[in-house]
């Protein structure tokens, strides 16, 4: 029906009219007060707002949370918390695969270097920051001025002492400076985590997809001063749970969106970028999984990067569908003409600055195009696929940038990012010299058969050899995978990586002139103007809509809402709840095997639980990427769900919301508490959301 | 070591000089004699090649096998008689997935449609069809007498009633013709088959690789009279088996080379064929892997597909890595060299017809490359993929084209050819409109994204919907999947289909146009002027070294040799044997699960085999498709071994012969003869084998 809907007010209405969709990922200092009112008559107060926020928490690691006891207990996602499991396990205890429960207090596990932050205030210090800038200054004088600026205001208002963190953040392309001031806590504890089996039930067959079984949540615990945090905003557990048609909202920090790119950049994501990108997303995946298939310990070498292809993969066919119905795309197109118009007659200077925008950004994505293929083969390092590779470049390429002064170097090399740099490089993960062989051998085919064997790039790196005879050599004679030699070479510098002569980092240099051109080529006609076409049309779009448009995702907090409500996919209905009926169900359709296998406990379990339980929902809220651990909260303001991920169709909300199929993924709360007591008998965690014994 | 020396024999020296590799898939009318003499001392007498010649069996379905009993007993590959073991399964017993055993005569099963063919003669016609040809004669007369003495002298030889078949082949790509004489069997028996499970034990990720644990076997018994076949000539068991470094034979039917490819069509397959069919190969696999991994229905109606792409891309991508080996490509420019240089010098007319061959072919290729997009979207159908659109686009031709008269048609339209094209358009053969929507989702992608959504045709098939939503329209609504309706539209004609405005038929032919252009400029300019380049360059060659070469594979019965052995692979050598106790183990390491799941009774018996018993070996024949099933044989002329399938590195021969790596892969005659007894009881069948009880 709303599919229906959709097409028949067409494409002109839904672009001139301000949307009462449920899109928005809104400002707390500017929510969506007109469209819950008319949509939903509902009107947030101050209070409810500030202590939503306030039990709200970002986790550093690129996710979200939320408070959901007195006692500072935090909610968020397994895959949120997969890092700190990770790190927390050893031989004897995997946590991320086996799951974790402290039964008392004292068995919660202290984590290694994770900062969760609240947000305390946000400031509108736009002013402030543009007074910095006078008009007649050149552009990279403008730069400093206000990078300084933003220095000044974020050293007076943090205070290391009280845990207060101050960052001025830009909003609307650098339409709006807000500072936003944080509490951080660093003392933060595991306190139950299930398996990942069931966590992520389905792996990558059903990653995206609805209706899904997983119950993908994690808790941890602040701490302050060594004892438990007292915190007096926390979300109250709802008794009832989510219901179909009911307003929720989702309380998080979404990562990053695209929605304010010109037609000129969607096309060229749309038959350009994505369609080469997906070429060798699925080129890689076929690799690794062939190579994988081959022995146990192969796909254990493989895994973690064929998952990450995987994702990578469905997330990309997924926006590349959104980009590919015209009915989303008409709306971009629609929205663009609306400012443009606007910019053709507008009498304020600051708005007809943009007017050449959209032509430079035309122009800028034409560059693009044409450098997609160097800029993939060699500064991306397709053409050398391999751990390997990566390292021999960092190794010839600190050679050459550690002598220069700081501002003449590759910004990786700039003196803040030496110290994470070298973490990095002297790592002594293990790197396996046959799948880097398999990965090389098919970089060198990728470079080969892309510039064609007799370009004279491609003769120098093959050196007379085939792309398998050539990896083969370069991967067995490097050092690079020996941390020890990788230090000596960084220390020794140019010196001792001419006196090495290791094929690999040979390889590196002998490729580094095309690589670096194709990379400066990028950032001076790509990169730059198009930084500065989007500063102007944001200014633009701000003086025509005003603060009544939301901006782009930019990992600060955000306020969505949407309702609990399923769609239609291919002419079927796709209901709102799945059950934990369907867990077992889907298991046993699936042979119960790979990522369909159930953990031992829950087969054990079956029979305690009530199979009627909700165990996973979808609403129309807008979310993305870092939303993931957010809650669902309910207008009381109660825990209903929490937010996990999101259906194929909503991976175009990267470039624009879409009610009709696109679906926002939550583990329901009444499944977390069924789980918690019948599967895992964890009763004084459930005592402690639900507040009942 | 083969390795260095090839390398330091050099590009030149290889190709001036006659070679004494073992290459060659050779006619048993002009063995290799100074070749065996020369490396093996050995040669071969006119008896024991007819012997050979006389015990080697051709599966009409596109095999070959070979007599190893005095009554009439064939052995060929399992996937050689897939097709008659799933003809022969049904409801009540899958044959093909469980494997059969006559234990007595009684219980052998006859095959349908099966035909076995023994080449009792060759004799050189080549003067008596040239004669039909004179000088003068237009092109197209000169083909029209060509093909009506052929037709004569078949007629001549041929005798029903004695069950003679004869076929006047061409070889040389028309520099030859040779008349073959048959003896043809068609009451062929069932005897012996094992699990697929064993058969194909490793599945795709062990296809084509090596060393391999496959018994990949199966028996046949040829009947004539309604009683085995009594035959002098069969192939007798060897008691000691292969060793290594021994010289052995091949005797079988290759079906098609392209070592005479000029080197413009080896750069055009290396530089455009192969890496753009790869993309789409790798493309549909991820697709289907995908979808598959789903749920186990969706597995089991993608996994034909499925297997089929998976087995081109290790195809093709063996292919290519060939091509891109400096080495070999070398050898292929060197030969062509040598062959212009032979054109340019020569002084006979016929030979220097030749002279634009060359460019010919170069020009030709280009014209391929321009088209390989339009081609394959629209008359291969890629931006269409699936079932119902290639019936619809049968029964919208087949509307066009019969009313025409028959030498206007499109060809697989010809008279000749309507009775298999309705056969197979109006079989039953369950097809799923789940699967047809994500393939034709997945086509419609492929177009919009190829072409762009903007071009002309993209607008008109989606008709401003998204390809998932325009697949989704169709494929719904369409009638083709339904065989009555199928039969309604082709008996009906134009009329019938006008009328029904079926939407997929309708698609079809809204692209036919499109799609009729392509294949016409590729048939013109590619086809046509390749096939009068080529011919003139076979009789160059010919001209230039006489039957000295073999002539490219044409499924006519060859002779190949080769020596026992190993081979180095990424450093690591291969040994030419793998042993039962290798099967095991690897079944062990891959969980014994998937293609890696052992046969119950392989199981069971472990014990009583003995696991030292040697079970695929490798050899340097000159083997390619339509080899599967020959028997390798030892001086003697004993079985030895059973060619199955080739390595990775194999792939090449396609192109060329390469002795370094390339190999064919048995099974070992000890290992069918140890699993018979020991696994399947099979003693009767043994001791026929054998002679012995």
């Amino acid at each position: 029906m709303t599919r229906r809907l959709t097409a028949a007010l067409g494409v002109l209405l839904m672009a001139a009219t301000p949307t009462f969709a449920d899109e928005g990922m809104w400002l707390f200092n500017n929510p969506p007060a007109a469209q819950l009112k008319a949509k939903y008559q509902f009107e947030p107060t101050p209070d409810w707002l500030d202590h939503l926020r306030l039990s709200s928490v970002r986790f550093n690691s690129g996710g979200s949370g939320s408070f959901v006891s007195a006692d500072g207990l935090v909610m968020t996602n397994h895959h949120v918390g997969a890092d700190d499991l990770a790190k927390l396990s050893d031989e004897k205890n995997n946590y991320l695969r086996d799951g974790f429960h402290a039964k008392t207090r004292d068995a919660e596990i202290k984590c290694k270097g994770l900062e969760l932050n609240v947000l305390l205030a946000i400031k509108d210090v736009t002013n402030d920051v543009n007074a910095a800038v006078n008009p007649g200054m050149a552009p990279a004088d403008a730069f400093k001025a206000r990078q300084a600026r933003i220095a000044e205001i974020e050293k007076a208002n943090a205070d290391e002492k009280a845990s207060v963190r101050a960052d001025v953040v830009s909003l609307y392309a650098g339409g709006q400076y807000h500072l936003y001031t944080f509490r951080k806590y660093t003392d933060i504890r595991l306190v139950f985590a299930p398996e990942k089996g069931i966590a992520f039930f389905g792996g990558d067959p059903d990653n995206f997809e609805y209706p899904r079984y997983d119950l993908d949540v994690c808790f941890f615990r602040v701490y302050n001063g060594g004892a438990p945090l007292k915190t007096q905003h926390y979300l109250k557990w709802s008794a009832a749970g989510a219901k179909e048609n009911e307003l929720v909202f989702v309380s998080g920090h979404p990562g990053r969106t695209n929605r304010q790119n010109t037609v000129a950049e969607l096309q060229y994501l749309r038959d350009t970028g994505y369609p080469y990108l997906l070429q060798r997303l699925v080129r890689l995946e076929v690799l690794l999984s062939a190579w994988g298939g081959r022995t146990a310990e192969n796909m254990r070498r493989a895994e973690d990067d064929l998952f990450s292809i995987q994702n990578s993969r469905k997330a990309r066919l997924g926006g590349l569908a959104g980009l590919l119905d015209p009915k989303l795309f008409g709306r971009k197109v629609a929205d663009e003409q609306r400012l443009r118009e606007f910019i053709g007659k507008s009498m304020n200077t600051d708005v007809k600055a943009a007017e050449g925008a959209f032509a430079a950004v035309e122009k800028a994505e034409k560059v693009r195009a044409e450098l997609i293929r160097d800029l993939t083969l060699l500064e991306n390092a397709a053409g050398f696929n391999s751990a390997s590779f990566g390292i021999a470049r960092t190794l010839a390429r600190a050679a050459d940038e550690l002598p220069k002064a700081p501002a003449e170097r590759l910004r990786e090399f700039g003196d803040a990012r030496i110290p994470s740099l070298k973490f990095q490089l002297f790592s002594d993960e293990p790197i396996h010299e046959d799948i880097e062989t398999v990965k090389l051998t098919d970089g060198l085919t990728f470079l080969a058969t892309s510039l064609g064997p007799d370009h004279e790039l491609v003769k120098k790196v093959l050196a007379g050899k085939s792309p398998r005879d050539r990896a083969y050599e370069v991967v067995s004679k490097t050092k690079v995978r020996d941390p020890e030699f990788r230090k000596k070479m960084f220390e020794g510098g140019k010196a001792a990586v001419d006196a090495a002569a290791d094929p690999m980092i040979e390889l590196a240099r002998l490729v580094d002139p095309a690589s670096r051109a194709a990379r400066r080529r990028f950032e001076t006609e790509v990169e730059e103007p198009k930084r500065q076409a989007h500063s102007a049309l944001a200014k633009a779009r701000y003086a025509m809509d005003g603060d009544q448009v939301y901006p782009d995702a930019t990992f600060t907090l955000r306020l969505a809402f949407g309702t609990v409500k399923g769609y239609t996919e291919a002419g079927k209905a796709v209901p709102p709840f799945s059950t934990m009926d369907g867990l077992y169900a889907r298991s046993k359709e699936l042979g119960n095997t790979g990522p369909f296998e159930l953990p031992k406990r829950w087969v054990d379990r079956k029979d305690k639980l009530d199979l009627k339980t909700p165990f996973n929902f979808v609403c129309t809220a807008d979310i993305i990427g870092g939303n993931s651990g957010s809650p669902v909260v309910n207008k009381a303001g109660e825990v209903v769900g929490l937010i996990f991920d999101g259906n194929i169709q909503s991976l175009v909300l990267d470039f624009i919301y879409d009610e009709s199929e696109a679906r926002a993924v939550s583990v329901d709360s009444r499944a977390i508490v069924e789980a918690l007591r019948k599967v895992y008998d964890a009763d004084a965690l459930v005592a402690e959301l639900t507040g009942k014994k």
